[in-house]
């Protein structure tokens, strides 16, 4: 495994707890709006309709386009849905940007500042440039390069999302590991040689999560967290 | 000023120390080949072909090429020049990859931490993505996103490389500052908008250095070094 140059990071749900974030951010910007929404139901609406906004991308049917636009279209359909049709150009703005906001697990800072001793760490998310470089500097998520959709200008899991990265890094796809808490983004990847780690994030979807509970393959590392996965790994202890 | 967000960084020559680093890998690598060679002689004489191979995609002769194959096939020339037809093809390669491993000056480092502190912190460059991750890793720049000619897929000074540039960190042009000490390349940023610091170098090009020795116009900013330019921003010091 020696051969290993750097790390893919999944990013929502991997590194990010979204639907905290957007359910908090929800709750701070609309309850104003006297409506009686539950807020993490609300943020599963939104998120559910990401990967159909994306699948338009991804067929040909639609040029390339970046997540905050698909984000604000989205929303557009569930404030029908939760009657915030007069919801405020301001709240709107603001609630597109609480994706950029969104709060690291609680050892997703501490274990990739471990990472990044012994390796290059990178985004290959399907977030937008500005996403994630606004995340990392709320979250204090020290990325050494933003890769991700915008960057290779594929939505994962198309297999150029996966090949276009390693190659913009200059390494082999085998030199290259993609860690995520998805299994089908792991299989993705291993389909490409890239390398696999699995993270255990077993709340992503609420304490009822049926998903992604557990590794469904023998994937190169299955960790529980990013400080468990640098302990695997050999990297050494932040100072 | 206080709308400015993010910090645009010209890299080589301003972050970094190209001819010393350039002469000095060519002493290490080229000396058992037993040649008179002056190495600060043979770095220029590589760079000056920079801008001609550039120019060939600016000028849309050809498609975007990033500049490892540029710095390739210069290397080609050169060899020719001093006598070096026979290197090996792991010294050439080692030699590309030189131009990855170049020292920030002095101040670099310690300056752009600052200044992180405040600002996004990102490369635009003409360097292509491999190569200027591998130099943050070597030399120790925090950036928070490798922008440059790779990602936005134009070389500067086209104006498409500043704008772009901005619009993928979300910005508007006058929220982003161009930082360099080559006074035309913020002439070609603040076209586009942007503000603009120059940084002084006096030794990028030798002892002798005849251009840049000086802020030819009246920059947002015109400062000495990193640590100048994080003291007049008001960015607060690194514990």
């Amino acid at each position: 495994m020696s051969e290993i140059k750097a790390l893919l990071f999944d990013v929502f749900g991997t590194v990010v707890d979204w639907r905290t974030g957007i359910a908090s951010s929800a709750c701070d910007i609309l309850k104003k709006y006297n409506k009686d929404i539950d807020f993490f139901e609300f943020a599963d609406a939104w998120r559910i309709r990401y990967q159909p906004a994306m699948e338009e991308v991804r067929s040909g049917k639609r040029d390339f386009t970046i997540l905050d636009i698909l984000h604000h279209e989205n929303l557009q359909e569930i404030k029908k849905i939760y009657g915030l049709t007069e919801m405020s150009t301001d709240d709107d703005h603001n609630l597109v940007k609480a994706w950029h906001r969104l709060p690291g697990w609680p050892d997703s800072s501490n274990g990739l500042k471990r990472l990044k001793k012994k390796f290059i760490i990178a985004t290959q998310s399907n977030g937008n440039i500005a996403l994630i470089v606004n995340m990392a500097k709320n979250s204090d998520l020290p990325w050494d390069m933003v890769l991700g959709a915008e960057v290779v200008k594929h939505y994962k899991p198309k297999p150029e999302a996966y090949t276009v990265a390693c190659q913009m890094l200059g390494l082999k796809p085998n030199q290259c590991m993609m860690v995520a808490a998805h299994n089908n983004d792991l299989e993705a990847a291993r389909l490409q040689g890239m390398r696999t780690a699995f993270v255990k994030r077993e709340t992503e979807h609420g304490v009822n999560q049926s998903s992604d509970l557990k590794s469904e393959s023998n994937w190169d590392y299955i960790s529980n967290n990013f400080i468990d996965l640098a302990d695997q790994l050999n990297c050494p202890k932040v100072t």
